[in-house]
């Protein structure tokens, strides 16, 4: 008789952004007249940029054609775009990485999702509190986390590491020492960082405590203050302790495109077992290589050309975060974020929960955003908006904002 | 201190694949003038149809404008290539499957070895053998397959169904009774197809002993013979019981533009929870959906233009598949598999093992093959060829294969 993976009906509700979709429908059924915006999920709005689209064009008809046709990708990924990585996100920033050591895969969320495939089930994991929710519910999924704790919202076996207000949205070293620490800069949701030198104290602590690090950059490409790193490896010994993730979603704009990659450096050894070999391993099997295309696509954002249309795709978004920023302070709420990433952290107002926030908001002005409590406890009392609508539909999400 | 999963430290070697790569990829620079054909692994050569292209180059011109861009797909896929999955692959053989009981997936390889995740790691898996190593290795990795005993070859904690020409390459019904059973027919690798009244004594089998079937049918479009299911669903009672794992790979090409789907009847239920909202959750929460671009060429191959196209191509592999049967047993080898599947199944000369086999092919006729052991220890003194490769190459390469 087979059994099924238990952990899986320890998690409370659905994935939040699948109850947020549900809720939204039911209101939009309800009322097929109102013209919702949303500022909820972080999903790109802007077109491709041209290079990406000729990029396609060009790859497409390679397809078209047997003696140009490509058929099953190169395990880690095609060297064209490897190349382009290591020279441009690193080399660039002086960040020596070997292209063996990244791995292409189909998204940030995959892997961020996956990567705990390489580690044993009895780790302790550590997350910042709130936290995308995919760190916590995979590795409840694998059966890392405990049991889930109605009362506070927590997981009995996970060391949340708390980013309020009172921190400056930072999460603080722990008093217990975990295993694994996720960690995420520019944060998704509260669209905090932290400088070169905080983040070297992770380091430090991780290649002291024997943890590794897990580290989100999805959203270096919105850092516009000079002492953000944008890799991790930018920390000295970082490349013993660190494993790094990165989308092509958020700076070009391939949430529906799909493309990520992964930096295992060789260097991270455990009893002599490089956990290069063993992602290598799980890419090869259990993967079949991100589309030919598709990889194509994300090489020419490379090019000149290409950094100078996705720069200011960036620029667009930032330019609507800078507005949402500054109506919702003129509008007396208690904001955060915005400066080097696409989501702003925002206050509820007269002390409401992030979901009352979130449908009042829904409800009376038709936008949608995203409740704070749904990244964690923490988050409770929190809400976040993203800049990545259109600039016309932000400005009016705002218009209806202030007047709520 | 973190840990590694240490159920990676027992496999053996590297994947079946990447070693044969890495043979490969030596021989040609010790060799480099030599010209060497692969009828190794299973890779397509055609060039994509048409129909396909027509999509691609359509979608593509969508996300060049806002209007049209298309984001985050939607968690299970598409609703236009699910509908159509369901219409032409089910409806009209009579099945009846919801369109939220399909999960589009970049591919079959992701499915079959993801698939675990939603199992408990205590599970006992029956596999045939030789088989297709993603369904051994994953759950080697998930620690279900208790420890690899060199001397057999074989994992302690698995049931081995042998395929051999004793059992005229079919699985019998195991003496220890299994909780999970992988089928795949047409088989990778020995090409062999089993009737819809043998099938059916599996689905009976499993209903009664209460073990799960992870059908994987990804070679469906190759079937030539009337007896023969293109899906487990034409057995009663298979949606109780029967997991289904389909590819555009072999059918569309799709090899190199990863696309694949996963079916999970309702009715499967283990202690009334349904599997399907547990893949659900996984789908939603670990990947993010097959690229937009992608999923519509998939839905290009539906239309009657698809159809014809996508046929045309199967069907010029199968003439390869037939013209290798005929010669090779012209040349004298034992031949088996090639007419519901492009793979052909053969005898070693001489009582050669396996890897002898694939060096002398290599080396004497430049021509590569994947060595019957790699799937399994039944597959020792087997040899597989594909039927993927042009029509040209695998006529030169029978050539001197004969010669050899």
């Amino acid at each position: 008789m087979y059994k099924i993976n238990e952990n899986y009906l320890k998690l409370p509700g659905s994935y939040l952004f699948s109850t947020i979709g549900k809720k939204v429908g039911e209101y939009k059924t309800a009322n097929p007249d109102k013209d919702i915006i949303s500022l909820g999920i972080g999903d790109v709005t802007l077109a491709l940029a041209p290079v990406v689209i000729q990029a396609l064009h060009g790859a497409v008809d390679e397809m078209a054609n047997a003696e140009t046709f490509k058929g099953y990708a190169p395990d880690l990924g095609y060297e064209f775009l490897r190349s382009a990585i290591a020279k441009n996100d690193y080399k660039a920033r002086g960040v020596d990485i070997d292209i063996d050591e990244i791995f292409i895969s189909d998204g940030a969320k995959s892997d961020s999702g996956n990567i705990g495939d390489i580690f044993s089930n009895d780790n302790k994991i550590a997350v910042c509190d709130p936290v995308y929710p995919v760190y916590v519910d995979t590795n409840a999924m694998a059966g890392r986390t405990g049991d889930y704790v109605e009362s506070t919202g927590k997981w009995s076996n996970v060391v949340y590491m708390p980013c309020t207000a009172e921190t400056n949205f930072a999460p603080e070293i722990p008093k217990e020492t975990p295993d694994i620490i996720y960690l995420c800069f520019p944060n998704n949701p509260t669209g905090s960082t932290i400088t070169k030198t905080e983040l070297q104290k992770w380091v430090d602590y991780a290649l002291e405590s024997g943890a590794i690090i897990i580290y989100d950059a999805a959203y270096e490409a919105y850092i516009s203050e000079e002492d953000v790193p944008h890799s991790i490896y930018e920390c000295e010994g970082a490349k013993k302790c660190a494993i790094e993730i990165r989308s092509f979603s958020k700076n070009a704009g391939f949430t529906g495109t799909r493309l990520g990659f992964t930096v295992i450096p060789k260097d991270i050894k455990s009893d002599g077992t490089m956990l290069n070999s063993l992602w290598a391993r799980r890419h090869g099997t259990k993967f079949n290589g991100a589309p030919y295309i598709i990889q194509k696509a994300g090489a020419a954002i490379y090019s000149e050309e290409g950094k100078k249309q996705t720069k200011d795709m960036v620029a667009y978004y930032m330019n609507n975060a800078k507005m949402i920023c500054e109506e919702l302070k003129n509008a007396g709420y208690n904001v955060s974020g915005g400066i080097n990433a696409p989501y702003i952290w925002l206050k509820t107002p007269d002390n409401m929960t992030s979901w009352e926030f979130f449908d009042r908001l829904l409800e009376n002005a038709n936008v949608v955003g995203t409740p704070g409590s749904g990244f964690g406890p923490s988050g409770e009392g929190y809400f976040r908006l993203t800049a990545f609508g259109s600039y016309e539909n932000t400005k009016k999400a705002l218009e209806r904002i202030k007047n709520l």
